[in-house]
């Protein structure tokens, strides 16, 4: 069996207890959360969140390109979030690549090198002020005045806030 | 006081119970997971998936751009996943815009017309069957034998597959 068959029997036992059937479409807390992908960051546990709580948004890094403004405008813009957290983390795999050593391996790997950045960035804390930066200077994202970024700290269960 | 100030309350209480420093980078399961950015959508709660089991990727949506190509590069070349699993859902913002009205929209609110696609779509299997396309058809994707794409049903619980 393979590991998706597994999961879909996992969500057989959930769908079995599902009691949410009600929730609205729009977030209750109002918040849009940009996390890292990382099997170890489970943002609605970081953050204590639940269903039908809050928009989260993640990718390799947590970083910000065209497809994350694009998901805080709909968030913002049709379903009424306002406050922003972009969240980092220690040990992140995007520290240990530099972006050429990424595409040198994938086209070596394929024989095309991708158009896209990798997302590999040298600091954490100047990565999230970046991303802090991205989002506040959009044209597109209306509420910026709750825009905080965060590092976590998988060694702890913390999150560092970034200013 | 900000929500976001409450949710690092929040925060401060998982901390103090964190016990899970000892999680390895590359993802248990390795499983690689996109699905979109809702707030009733908790792709770790539906699939049963602890911290540490899955990458997971969600933006509006869940539909593949170049950061979720990107994304899930990173995750096979760089961290071993091997499976894919893409989850749409009922019920989607993105089913209610459609591109000309949400560019619209945002040049009203801004003055300026945001040069990436929106996202919105007309039909959920139509567009999951789309992604799974996308990212079988990328070179920068080598592991392509487990592709697999659902539906989730928010008012069941249920992952419908998408074949």
């Amino acid at each position: 069996m393979s590991v998706t068959d597994e999961l879909l029997r996992n969500n057989e036992k959930y769908a079995a207890g599902f009691d949410q059937a009600d929730l609205p479409t729009p977030p209750r807390r109002k918040v849009a959360i940009v996390a890292c992908m990382d099997a170890r960051v489970v943002p609605t546990e970081i953050l204590g969140l639940g269903a039908g709580d809050a928009h989260v948004i993640r990718n390799a890094g947590g970083v910000i390109t065209d497809d994350e403004i694009r998901s805080l405008a709909i968030s913002q813009h049709e379903l009424g979030t306002e406050e922003i957290l972009l969240i980092h983390h220690t040990d992140c795999g995007l520290l240990k690549i530099t972006d050429d050593e990424f595409k040198d391996k994938l086209e070596q790997a394929t024989g095309r090198r991708p158009e896209w950045h990798s997302g590999a960035f040298r600091d954490l804390e100047t990565s999230v002020r970046d991303s802090i930066s991205q989002v506040v200077e959009s044209p597109f994202i209306p509420h910026t005045d709750s825009v905080r970024g965060f590092v976590y700290e998988v060694e702890t269960g913390r999150l560092r806030e970034v200013v």
